[in-house]
């Protein structure tokens, strides 16, 4: 339960980068059924800035969704898009990646932003470590990343105490590669104590077994009672892989920034609609999709839009995407419901490979 | 009354070059209650090729739009974007200005091409004379154009008699700003005789009182009964003053194209979204308007997705722009029904020039 409404879970949540999903209107994200979207605290701090979005009254209003929101700390980005000019125990000193100009990031500071975007979920300041890593670089950073948790929950439960505040906050499991060191995370985080505990630190170039053995074995760790929330994954399959793993929350950008690219998923495999096999190909990119683009538009209609550049193709494909997605989880959370879960995965994934395989 | 239902006049033709108005959806063009769009016949007959909107079962089919179009016969983009090679009373060799391929395109086949995609109102091939132009030009130019002209109707009713075709098919008439050289042309295509009559020729780099006084002067000479047509034009006063000149239908890609750059049209002038005013505006881009991007977002926000490159900005002020328009024509027919048309016109020209001046 947040402050716009329950969630259920298992969950995927499109990514409202700079308090829009690419190429996508709230209606059409809501059609879909999505029912939490995530947004960047580091793209809104540096646009439009905290200041007109606190104007306007916070994230949703600015942006006028009133579903939930997941805002994160703004650590990925500092770390892997910004230029990160001084790292301490204090924060992180970043020239941002727009105009070069420099900002001081701290846990505190990552929670007055999420506090002013007025997000109903917000993620610990971390350092995300890309792959491969040194085990002591890993050690040193994971200390930091549990200060930094300790902080972040310190700072709300004072902000909360004085009012006003009452947004849930999610610790972020690093580590790494090293099972030994994702496992002294959950713990130190555990005793921290947050609403729910998100792996980070996937999906940052490792081999997709890699990510995997991580996400069960550090799921398998965390609490049954509370969301466990993968960050930054995955393709159709990883999603379901992940889930049959005790992960119940998901964020990525795969179908977005593919569809733009026009790759449409499907269950049976995706689609590059750019390609001249679709040239003269009248059926719908997915029979049994309900979406706007299936239900009205045939794949030459869409791959003749990609190949004159009309934007209509990019909104077409990343809308299929969204609902494909959306509606993907929602049939994982039925069948968990009943019971048959491991066999609609494995039903999903096989069909999904045959026709990659096959194509 | 055409092949896809009846359209009330005056009306404004979104603009659909590629089997798509830019940037948005059927459903967003007819929800802004648009009855009748445009295609460009040169460009669908380059990209996807005719080959496949056939296949498809014509335009309609393709684009999945089930309201009326209209195509142009491809003559203005011979003469503007591709490279005209050879020109002869035969017709006009080209090179496309995509890939440089030559055709050929005459009276007889911009018919044919128009017949595949099964537009409703069809024009004839015509030469369409930039500005300034010297007289001899013209009157050459012209007896071209009316050859062809005859032509096309001559062709017409070949294919109507053999079954089939049911369109309608409008002339145009040019003459630069030549006005007895457009009295004859209009005398000479009254004698052909056709379901509507276009002023082509117009907004070609001539000053706007010149525009004024050609379409006034030609629309006078025209049957009232039929349907005129000023192609191309324009902005918002210029389509109500050229309505009080008695012109019925329009097209431009003035509401789209200037949407992308951000500028929105108002009753009380227009906006420059990406302007830093705007940064703060928390207001819609009209207080009066219905349309989605009225009903959901702020200047501010609009700001802030074109300030960072994201497409949502784009749809919204295009969205707008059409519905802008749509909802203007509109008024004027109500208008005229009501006979207050002139009161309307000179209220709404000035409040729109006054915001103008002002700004």
């Amino acid at each position: 339960m947040t402050g716009h409404g329950p969630v259920e879970t298992p969950v995927f949540m499109p990514v409202g980068t700079q308090a829009t999903v690419k190429a996508l209107s709230n209606d059409e994200v809501k059609a879909c059924g999505a029912e939490i979207i995530l947004g960047n605290a580091y793209h809104l701090y540096l646009r439009p800035g905290l200041d007109i979005i606190g104007k306007a009254g916070g994230l949703h209003k600015f942006m006028g969704w009133d579903r939930p929101i997941l805002t994160d700390s703004g650590g990925y980005q500092v770390f892997s898009l910004a230029t990160l000019r001084k790292l301490s125990n204090e924060g992180a000193e970043f020239s941002s990646h727009i105009d070069g100009s420099k900002h001081f990031l701290t846990p505190e500071k990552a929670m007055d932003i999420q506090g002013v975007l007025g997000s109903d979920i917000m993620m610990t300041l971390d350092e995300c470590v890309h792959y491969p890593a040194a085990r002591d670089y890993v050690e040193q950073s994971l200390k930091l990343t549990t200060n930094w948790a300790k902080r972040s929950k310190a700072y709300l439960e004072k902000r909360q105490r004085s009012g006003g505040w009452k947004q849930l906050l999610f610790g972020i499991v690093q580590g790494s590669t090293y099972l030994d060191l994702r496992k002294e995370a959950v713990e130190e985080l555990l005793a921290i104590g947050f609403d729910g505990y998100a792996i980070g630190g996937v999906s940052v170039g490792e081999p997709r077994n890699l990510i995997y053995e991580i996400a069960g074995y550090t799921a398998e760790l965390l609490p049954r009672d509370k969301p466990r929330y993968l960050m930054g994954v995955g393709t159709p399959p990883d999603i379901l892989e992940a889930i049959a793993l005790g992960v119940d929350m998901f964020d990525c950008v795969v179908p977005t920034r593919n569809g733009r690219n026009g790759q449409a998923f499907t269950a049976a495999g995706d689609l590059q609609l750019r390609n001249a096999e679709f040239k003269e190909d009248f059926r719908p990119i997915d029979e049994t999709c309900g979406c706007l683009a299936c239900r009205n538009h045939s794949r030459a209609y869409i791959r003749h839009l990609f190949n004159t550049e009309e934007l209509l193709g990019l909104r077409l494909v990343s809308l299929h995407n969204i609902c494909f997605y959306v509606t993907l989880i929602g049939q994982a959370r039925k069948a968990i419901e009943e019971d048959r879960f491991l066999d609609f995965k494995n039903a999903f994934v096989n069909g999904y490979n045959n026709k990659k395989e096959k194509a």
